[in-house]
Parts: C-alpha cells; sequence; structure tokens
C-alpha cells in the first residue's frame, strides 16, 4: 500500500516484523524435536537458549531486551499463568518453607555473593551487592518452565515454583536499596528498610487481593465468556502496573491476583467451559512468551564481554552455589524442626540445583543506571551465571531427579497411558481387519495370519495393563479421571467436526456449557 | 520499582497503560446489556461507538488512531478470523456477483461520489475523487461486525462478507492512484492501472495460497497443537506485512491464508481439537480487537470539525447512498442474467443498505499526505459519513431485515441444529462406552453410572427434537438438506484423513476441488 508511514508508523511495523521474525524462529526451533530424535532430551526451553546463542555467536541480534520489555511486557502473563494453575491448597501447606526460602533465602544469597566477590575477585562492595541482589532470587520463568517438562512430583514442584513467585519482591527491595547506596543518594537503615519491604510486599497482596476478589464478584454478576476472558488479561497486566505505579512489587500483585482468580474467582464466577478456554488460552500466551523471553536471553549474550569477566563468572557461581546450599540446607532443616514439613535430603538438593536464574536477574542487571562505572562487568557477569544455571543445571536437574528418584509416578503414568494408546489402536485394526472380513482384497491366509497377530498383541497389552493396575493402585483413579476426559474429549471432537463444516454456529459456549458440566 | 525508565521503555509502558484503559472502558461497556435491559437492542460494536463519541464530547482522547494501527496491528487478525470462519464452498457459489460488487461496485461509487460533490459541493476533482476512493470499500469489520450480531440467513451473510473481504483491494489501488494524482507525482493510464490493480491483487492472492498452503502440509508432518496455533496467529500478521512489502494487497493475502488454512490447512493438519482451540483463540482475538477499534472510532470524533464540513458530509452521504443503490440493483440484475445468481430484490435492498463504512475509509483518510491542502477536509467528511453508516445505518438494519422478512427462523434453526450436534456427541460417547464393555479399565458401578448418564441424556435429547420437528413442519426441508451436508463432511473428512495419514497423494488441485466444494 503506497501510503507513507511516519515515524511512529514505521516503529510500529518494524516492532511488528521483529516480533514476528523471532517468533518464526523459535516455533522452527519448536519443530526441531520432530525432525531429529536426539534433540527430544532438551527442554523446548533451553533449546531456545542455545539457539539463541548460536545466533548470537554469529553476531545476529533479534531484539534488544530492555528491563521495561521483561517486567512489563513478559513477566505479567507468565506469573499470572503460573499462579492461576497454583493450588491453593499445596501451597498453603507449605507456606512456612516457601517463606523462609523467599525472604531469608535471598538475604543469604546476596550477602554471601558479595562477600566471597569482595574477598576473592577485590570487587567493591557496592557493585558485589548489586551483582548479589541481581542473582539472588530464582527465576519463576525458567524454573517453572523446566519443572513443568521435567514432570517432577506435585510437592517439589509446589516448593519450587512457591519460592521461584515470592523471592522477587526481596531481590528487588534489597536491588533497588542498594543501587541508592551505590549511588550515595541512599544510607542504610535496619528499620527503614524493614517497613520498605513490608510495604512493598503489602501493596503488592494488597492491591492484587482487592483486584482480584473485585473482579470475582464482578464476573458472578454476568456470563460473558469473552469479557472474562480479557479481564484476566487485563487484571495480569492492569495490576503489575498499578501496583508498581503505587511503589510496591508488581510481581507480587500479579501472583496475587493470577491466585485469587485460578482458585476463587473462576470457581465462583466462570462456567467450566469458561474456565478451561481461559486455561487454554493462557497457557498458549505462556507458550507464545516463553518462546520469545528464551531465545531473546541467548541472543543478547556479548561473548567478549564473558570472556573478559570470566574470573567474576566462575567466582559468584561458586558462591552462589554455595549460598544456595546453606540456605536451602540450614532453612529445610528449619522448617522441618517448626511445622514438621518433613522436606527430605532429597528434595532439598533438588532445590539446591534447581534453583535457575533468568529474565528477572537479566532485567535487574539492565536497569544499573548508565553513570555507574560497573555497569558493563555487572550486567555479564549475571548474563553468564544465568547461562551457566540454564545450560549446565537446567540440563543436569533431570538425571538428577532420575538418580534421586524424583521423577515422581510420571513415568508408571506414561507406560500406562501408552499401553491404553496402543491397545485402542491395535483394537481398531482388529476392527477394522474384521470388517473386511466377508470380502478381503487379500489371500486369505495372509489375513489369517495378520489377525491373529494383532489379537496376540492385544491379549499381551491387556496382560501388561492388568500387571500395572495391580501393582499400583492409585492408577485406578487415574484411570477414571482419564476415561472422563476421553469422554469429554469425544464430544469435544464431535462439536468441532459439525462447526467445521458448517453445520453448527460457532457461538457454542452457553451451550456447551451445561453439556460440559452435566455428566459430574 | 525503582527504576528509571529511558524513553522507548517510558513509551512501551504509556501505550500498554493506555490499552489498558481502552480495554477497561469498552469490557465496562459489553457489561451495560446485564445492567439496562434496552441496551440490549444495540450490537456491542455500535455501543461501542456511541460510548466512544460520549467520551469525545467531553474531550477524552484515549489513544490516537493512527493509520499503521488499523492496518497493521488491527486488521490482520480481523480479517484472518472472518476468513477463516468463510465456507469456500459458499463463497465459490457466489463468486460472480462478489467480484462484480467488489470490484465494479468500487469503481461506480467512487465515481459517483466525486461528481456529486464536485458538481453540488465545488469541491475540486482530486479531493472529491480521494474522498470517494476513502468512502468506496464497505468495511469488513463492521459489515461483519453487525451481521454476525444480527444473525441473517446464510447467503446473506455470505453475499456481504464476501465483498467487504475483497472490495478493499480495488479502493487502496484507486486510493494510491488518486493521491499521486493530487500530488501530481503520477499520471492516469489505463492500460498501466489494470497492470497495477493486477499486480496488486495478484501478489496478495500469491503469497496468501503459498503461505497458507505452505503451513498445511507444514502442520500435516507433525501434532504439536500450540505450535500450529502460533503459526496461524504468525501467518495472518506475517502475511500482511510480507505482501504489502512485495507492493501487494495486504489485506487480500491475509483474506487468502485465512481462507486456505480455515478450508484446507485445518482439515488436513489440525486435530479436531486442536482446531477447536484454534476456533475459540480467533474468536476471542476479534472479540478483543473489535472492542479497541470500534470505542477508538468513536472517541476520534472532532466535533467542531465536522460542523464545519456538515454539507460536505450531506452532499457525500447522498452520493454514496445513490451510488451504492444503482451498483447493488444494477450488478445484481446483472449477475442473475450471467449465472443465475438469484438475489432477490429484498436481499440487494438489505446489501444495499447494510453496506457500513468503517476501519478501512479511516485508515485511508488519515493516510492522506499533509502536505495535501484538503486534509482536514477529507478526514472530516470521512468521518462525518462513517459515523452516519455505523449509528444510522448499523442501527436500522436490523428492523430493516425484519420488515424485508429475512431474519430467518435462524433461532429455531440454531436450537434444533444443537440439539443434533449434542445427539451426536452423546452417541459417539455411548458407542465408545459400549466398545469397551468387554474389558474397561475402570471399576464397573463407574462405569455403569456413566452409561445410564448419557442415555438418559439422548432419551431426552431425542424428545426435544421430535418436538420441534412437529411444531416447525419446514424443520424437516432443512433436515434434509443437513443430512446431505453431512454425508458430505464425513466424504470430505475422509479425504482429509487419508492425506494427512499420508495414505493419498498431496496431488493438491484435484483434490481440493473434490474436498472443498463437495457434491454440487
Amino acid at each position: 500500500m503506497s501510503i507513507e508511514p511516519t515515524t511512529s508508523e514505521a516503529l510500529i511495523k518494524q516492532s511488528l516484523e521483529r516480533f514476528l521474525l523471532v517468533l518464526t524462529v523459535s516455533l522452527s526451533v519448536a519443530t526441531l524435536p520432530q525432525i531429529f530424535s536426539w534433540v527430544r532430551q532438551i527442554p523446548y526451553t533451553l533449546l531456545l537458549v542455545i539457539v539463541g546463542l548460536g545466533l548470537a555467536f554469529v553476531d545476529v541480534r533479534l531484539v534488544n531486551l530492555s528491563p521495561a520489555l521483561i517486567l512489563s511486557i513478559f513477566l505479567p502473563p507468565l506469573l499470572f499463568e503460573a499462579a492461576w494453575n497454583l493450588q491453593w491448597k499445596d501451597l498453603k501447606r507449605d507456606l512456612v518453607p516457601v517463606s523462609l526460602y523467599a525472604i531469608l533465602g535471598v538475604l543469604i544469597s546476596v550477602l554471601g555473593i558479595a562477600i566471597a566477590l569482595n574477598q576473592f575477585a577485590a570487587i567493591p562492595v557496592a557493585t558485589a551487592l548489586l551483582i548479589g541482589a541481581s542473582l539472588s532470587a530464582t527465576d519463576p520463568i525458567s524454573v517453572i518452565a523446566l519443572f513443568r517438562e521435567l514432570g517432577v512430583e506435585k510437592r517439589l514442584s509446589t516448593l519450587m515454583e512457591g519460592e521461584s513467585l515470592f523471592n522477587d519482591g526481596v531481590a528487588v527491595v534489597a536491588f533497588s536499596l542498594l543501587v541508592g547506596l551505590a549511588l550515595g543518594t541512599s544510607q542504610f537503615e535496619v528499620r527503614g528498610t524493614i517497613a520498605q519491604f513490608g510495604a512493598f510486599v503489602g501493596i503488592g497482596v494488597g492491591i492484587g487481593s482487592l483486584i482480584g476478589f473485585g473482579i470475582s464478584y464482578l464476573t458472578q454478576r454476568f456470563d460473558l465468556p469473552l469479557v472474562e476472558q480479557s479481564l484476566t488479561l487485563v487484571s495480569a497486566y492492569g495490576t503489575y502496573l498499578i501496583v508498581e505505579e503505587l511503589g510496591g512489587s508488581g510481581v507480587i500483585g500479579v501472583v496475587t491476583v493470577g491466585l485469587v482468580l485460578g482458585n476463587f474467582g473462576s470457581r465462583i464466577g466462570m462456567n467450566p467451559r469458561t474456565r478451561l478456554i481461559v486455561t487454554e488460552f493462557w497457557e498458549f500466551l505462556s507458550f507464545f512468551v516463553n518462546s520469545i523471553v528464551f531465545l531473546l536471553i541467548g541472543d543478547q549474550i556479548q561473548f567478549a564481554s564473558l570472556a573478559r569477566n570470566l574470573d567474576t563468572i566462575a567466582i559468584t557461581l561458586l558462591a552462589m552455589l554455595f549460598t544456595r546450599a546453606i540456605a536451602i540446607y540450614a532453612l529445610g532443616a528449619l522448617s522441618n524442626v517448626l511445622v514438621k514439613s518433613d522436606i527430605n535430603l532429597r528434595q532439598q538438593t533438588v532445590l539446591w540445583w534447581g534453583g535457575l536464574r533468568g529474565s528477572v536477574s537479566i532485567a535487574l542487571a539492565l536497569s544499573v543506571p548508565i553513570i555507574l562505572e560497573a555497569r558493563e562487568e555487572i550486567i555479564a557477569t549475571v548474563f553468564g551465571v544465568v547461562l551457566f544455571t540454564l545450560l549446565v543445571q537446567g540440563l543436569t536437574t533431570k538425571p538428577l531427579l532420575k538418580v534421586l528418584n524424583l521423577l515422581g509416578d510420571q513415568t508408571v503414568r506414561q507406560n500406562y497411558l501408552e499401553a491404553i494408546a496402543r491397545r485402542a489402536a491395535l483394537q481398531r485394526v482388529l476392527n477394522h481387519l474384521k470388517e473386511g472380513q466377508d470380502g478381503p482384497d487379500i489371500d486369505w491366509e495372509f489375513y489369517r495370519y495378520q489377525t491373529a497377530l494383532v489379537e496376540g498383541q492385544i491379549k499381551d497389552i491387556q496382560n501388561n495393563i492388568n500387571q500395572m493396575r495391580s501393582k499400583e493402585p492409585e492408577l485406578q483413579d487415574f484411570a477414571r479421571e482419564q476415561f472422563k476426559e476421553e469422554l469429554l474429549a469425544i464430544e469435544a471432537d464431535t462439536y468441532a467436526e459439525f462447526v467445521r463444516s458448517g453445520r453448527l454456529n460457532r457461538d457454542l459456549a452457553p451451550f456447551l456449557q451445561d453439556v460440559l458440566t452435566g455428566g459430574d
């Protein structure tokens, strides 16, 4: 279209083009495991980091990551989705250990890293503290992406996700206080700092709850699926911005609103079908944003700068691992004593090694004011450490879980599901064979042979299934769940077919509502 | 968070805040019909325009609409969604009248409006032609939004949507040619103009098909729902940008890719569940974008400027309505003679009065170069006419449909179809339950309970269907039609399955012909 663009219009177009390019690369990466089977061992998000690194290595820079992009655009939907899916009753049970890790754990880490850097790398205290603060919060995005792909037991992932969702608040307060110290604009004072922290978290929780419960009661008054879906999106971004505007922790605000809407609002205000659609929508959005974020993290790496700061990176890394070990094992023991939380050593080991750092650390490092001399050093160190945690720790967490026998009953269930699928597939083959019985196009003997073969296989699989069930009694519950889902899927498929072929209008929502709830 | 923003970061945050504000207003508007029942008569999109006008009246300006925002951000998803849901076999049947309206109809309108403005308002030819070109294409967004809410018969909405989706190509070519004339940078030449138009449309259709079929075959090779969902989004925006970059019609490109993916790609490449999720996702996205667009259209109005140009607006409006009457009735008659398309006078009357102008006209007017003196006059006139079509024509189309008896028995048929779909879905569930009878993986009681539940539901629905049939005898005919479509759908799905599993060669053209046109 021969319409001359003005500057702002050229900017809109350019950003759009850039993001489409990033997405195209990411989606290509997502199909890699379909082509090369060995790639299947690597989680999608880490694969993206690796491909991003490759692009950075040949100096192809896709988009410049800025703190605002990470914090205002990418973080809110990811946090909201995580909180939406977090079960309050699980989190509540582990509130004490999660709080200990999220508050004291961060403080131990900031101090530990700073002392090590100051002692062994002769880095000034102010800079050392800033590096420590940037790296002391585990990253909700990376941790959740990893743990979901690994399929660990629920308890462990609740602990890990809970800590990651809440520890940013502490890290950010520490960081902004320390920036003030480094710039000489503020002074350290214990009582003031605690008050500041209280206000920071309090505003987040307060505004988040207000918006969350407000929307919950509002949506109870009407049944407009599209409006309710939009409201979840508005609440995620809106809460973040409002809380930040008021000087609170946007991260904690979003997590709160997500928890409230996911555990309360979606139950009282949404019909089950809307809840399902909204959950699927957020699953898509988080896949979408993750696809962008992790590719860009890899793509931001400046290899020369990393090489110049290799010593600092190594020292920081060791200090970080060491202080996290202290924090996790000591606070875990404390929690076990205090509330009998019963977190065993194997679980603690995973919490220690699985505590990845990621986008939040990068956003904090990038937001160090340009007037601070040590800015480049801080950024390089943080990127180096983040890269190590993502690639080395990220890729070895699964083997660690295997060694510690913490992968949960995922594999049993997986095997069970595979057996069920195989039986269904072979049953269909058998039906097909029997259908053609009265007039097969092939010779009778071959046909008989094939039938016998399939029947034999089905029998074997059935034995296998029976065995699994008698060995793992909880598969009974699982089977029921599966069965119900199967019935729902058949129903949904039928509707989809009707809609596709034009026999049914698209507006299914109100009508499906009673269908999908009617069965239970 | 006390991180100082740089300029670009402040910009990101500000844009985000603005759009959240717009959305919050729009969502509040969406809940109005729940509170005031008289509001229910007004379609959501028109309600948004009215509220936007109210805000403009008290001089609250939310976001400045720019052509780039309309064309690059809002238009692609709305066009894609419309095309994704448009049935190719319906469109094909009416290809001749749709083409006549979309090509000749636009030309008649441009000339008619220009002559009237020049004769009766003494407006220079160049300016008059620009106003004519801006206002000669019916707006896909407004028209589709309105016709969907009204629930007219299928034939009429296919004609209306088809025309609106394709006539922008002609209008935009005419407009950019005329801008060149007005600026004195180009000259009019018939052969060159036709070649330009051919290239403009050809590039759109070509690139759109290439991307559409490319993605269709690609997604056939894997089953990754989230990736496939993302690909539809990437293809909508990507096609628009690429086609525009190559000098083609982005609008036609997006419509083509949407048609291909909706009618072909989603059948051969997606499993039914993915198809359903993707359709729901686009429904949401289009609701979301519509919520923004229509509020902003109302909010852009400059009342003083409108008042200054009231004469011009009135003359343009009359000319527009008059030339559209000529175009619709004459071309309708022509089409009825040429291909026996059998579009009756009542339908033509709705096509005439329902041809709303909207966002595309506004985008074109806003893109008039600032150096042209008449820019303000053009913008004011276009906004004035758009407002009239949206509010007056938009609000009176439903009464018109009622008077002409064209609202169809939509609700009866819809209920009937829903009942049929439910019965089919539950019947399949029942079959599935009975298949597993000889060796269910779940306990007997649970199984019996589920079976009884489903059987009871089927019985209720069957009673309901019987009742409807005896009350509305014409459902008998309708049912026969449906039955034929059902058989065609089974055929088409079987082909699609064969193609998907690789048992059928992907000989595109003849195969597509068969599947997509069915037996007629």
